[in-house]
């Protein structure tokens, strides 16, 4: 029957806005509820995971997971009813996520072994990043993501130079260093490296020869100004997205092209008059 | 009688000048005696929590501390006094800490064991941030503070972000790493992740799998090259900050440029006298 | 015969072109198999300063390691045959990494003992830097190296000074921490003095004695804020980079007004003609 | 006789430009002989602090110490001979050095007690900066001062506010956290709460108890991101003071004022044409 199919579609469409967008008030009662529950279940999570909650209250955590997982799974079945294009959406990052969410709860119950999975529930958290996309910080996510594809090329070659350095210089103390220093492998040597490169220093394997001491003041020193590089490159990459809104989006009237610098009164390509409200001064000439 | 209230309200007058001011050198002494008492009163309450001087020197810090708090008291009162609003002023930030600097040693007068409210005395160094209000770091406040506000966006996020990987990467490790390694629950695990992100590295819990070394070494570099983040964008910032504090925003009514420095009065470019308000004094001549 | 010397010429300028460029497919395909192959060495190296492995798979190593020595002694002999100048290359920073790369694995055929000369086989990574200098590295690495070229003086005397400092206040711990503390010499108590200036904070060595933490503190203060030294000259630097990357500094004939674009042709202010070589395309009309 | 006075001023003169001036050939061979003998007497200053090497070589230490002590207090006499006014040299900078890095000697030779003074040699050190003074490094040293000079107030504000944070979280730690996490005092809590906001990290005290990790999680954050602060303001200030460059130090021919941007054609006080080869167009109408 024809009078069914707008209802249907409208239902279809208000479940949309509800679920999808974040206008209207029951939207944002509805992303309101969504956050707490997924803090509730990463929360219970991690309590979870300290066994003397485990064992008091296991069984209400337990309760309470299969809760959110049901809630979660309508939740995910709504979404995929109400979208026109389910299986894009089940591809998307979000609609991955969605699933890794409900699927482990679902899964132990099939496999009791699969308690490990457990864990992937924390990827709930990353529902989060959806609601804040829906908020205000699209501007700023994107200068941030700019800054770094146009920095990644210098990042990535300071972070494989860096490596070579720590591979040379940590199997050095590898050969030096006596068996109680703990440097037992070049890996393990590699991994001594780049806690001290990074300025962690956790003290598990520690230097004890004068000369792996001196090789290790050599990479701290590196690892300690070196840092600039990464830090330099990207406070200029930031900068200069910052300042693209010097540049007016209009176009030149003369070729059309668009890059102008906001205090440009000619195009820098053709030599035409880019004020078009006033006239230009050398055609009195 | 009428000739006694301007002598009151001279009194109160004189006492506000004295105590909110610092333009008189009476207000100076004042001033000075304030955060020398503040630093000894801060002083105490540190060296009283050492054992040995505590036994040794302990009814001496007792009278000291007494004496401080009776003067503080007498100095809140009369705060009050000489305000026609005093509530307003209770309420504000410095009033809070004024009197949360003298409550507890009342307190611990009539319950004897109130004696953490003790710590609740290093506030007092709080106070300290009214005395460097009155002095020149009022421009430098504003600037950090504008900068800070203005980036605070992108560091949220970056922080956000920066927490949902140590979360995964983390509860990975509390998975893979065997019990005396010390990865006991995920909240442990997550110390732990910070500890090693921050590049604090204390070493009271550490790897011992190559695979948990191996995730660590991920972690570490992600945190000792994504401090970029942060660091790029309030840079950026701050030196948005310094060149709009140089530059004004105005158009030359001439050529319509922009980019003057504020103590420009002539357009650079051609020469047009910028103030609009007044005339140009050439136009005399 | 001349017919021969053709082919030969023909020979040596193929294999050239196959192992020095790399824009036929044949020559990105020799790079890929060299990558791989310097990975596999690199590799098995690590793995091999693994005690169990070593002792299972000890022979294997063995063998892999003497095939891709044979492949790489082969490649070098082919590069110096293909060049007119093989003593230049020989000299230059890739041609003695090449021979370091396979020298390592005949010598301990020689000297048995020569048994640490197999770690100056990881020296075989340093050929990765060609292949990613075939790559678009180029403007990255220069842009790198420039700014760190144009900030390398302030750098070394922020190091000098840096070193300065901790040499000093290094020994005063020295002198005042007792024996268990750690510092045995003044040279480890600059060791510790640079592990705690960096940040890295192993915690082998830490101070115990209330003036040795004080002491402690400010080295810490300093080296968690001096790091701006370095990093604000290098952003400073490689913006200054980015900028001339972009902008000309030629003045424009019209107006002589600089800070014009690369790219522009017309002056953005009066609109003249930049490029005095050539002629003003408007002219025609 | 008269004839004596010119030589003698001659040889002061001579002795003045050799130690005092770099210029010449005999001075430069004179630097250097200093900085060889600074490092050796540095050197030999920390090798004697080594056990085993003051028992060997004990005596040879002591031998060329007494050496250099020698010549340096020859070359301090022949600074103070060939100088005008020696006191003003002595109060100097330079001249308290040059006196604090012989003088330790000689007085264990009166009070052999006076063992610990023997570090203070390592002041001589600080002789090595004379040297640098002389080199090309001023520029880099003003441009360096510069910045830390105009960003020192927000730096300090900087610090002040993080001890401030550091003093009341850690004065928490000592309340909650149990005595054998080592958090025995508030002083010894501060320094625990330095040495974890500076991100070093010893591992010598750590948090036991949830709630102290998780304030310490706190620290720490605050620590890695706030460190963006100093580094921001500095490297705005050492890009302003490389961009200073863009000053011209021509002065206007109308008011004589200074401090006019390169790209300015008419003075931004008076509106007087700058550029004194040509005409100023507004000439024309």
């Amino acid at each position: 029957m024809p009078s069914m199919k707008p209802a249907k579609v409208g239902l279809r469409t208000r479940l949309f806005q509800l679920i999808f967008e974040s206008d209207t008030p029951a939207a944002k009662a509805f992303d309101v509820v969504l956050v707490i529950l997924i803090f509730l279940s990463v929360g219970i999570v991690m309590l979870n995971s300290i066994a003397e909650y485990h064992q008091q209250y296991g069984n209400y955590f337990f309760y309470i997971e299969w809760f959110i997982t049901v809630i979660f799974t309508v939740e995910l079945a709504l979404r995929i009813y109400c979208l026109d294009k389910p299986l894009l959406y089940l591809k998307s990052f979000y609609g991955v996520i969605d699933v890794l969410s409900v699927l482990p709860t679902w899964l132990v119950l099939l496999f009791p072994g699969a308690h490990t999975l457990i864990v992937v529930r924390l990827l709930r958290a990353l529902r989060l990043f959806r609601v804040l996309d829906m908020m205000t910080i699209e501007g700023e996510k994107r200068l941030l993501l700019d800054a770094l594809l146009r920095s990644r090329h210098q990042i990535m070659l300071f972070l494989f130079t860096v490596l070579m350095l720590v591979t040379i210089f940590s199997s050095i103390l590898y050969l030096i260093e006596p068996a109680e220093a703990g440097f037992s492998s070049i890996p393990t040597a590699i991994y001594w490296g780049i806690v001290t490169l990074t300025t962690v220093g956790y003290g598990d394997i520690t230097p004890i020869t004068p000369l792996g001491q001196f090789i290790s003041v050599a990479i701290m020193l590196t690892g300690y100004s070196i840092i600039a590089l990464p830090v330099g490159v990207f406070s200029a990459e930031v900068i200069r997205a910052l300042r693209a809104e010097r540049y007016s989006d209009e176009a030149c009237p003369g070729c059309g092209r668009h890059h102008h610098e906001r205090d440009a009164r000619y195009c820098k390509f053709c030599g035409t008059w880019l004020d078009e409200e006033t006239a230009d001064p050398r055609a009195r000439e």
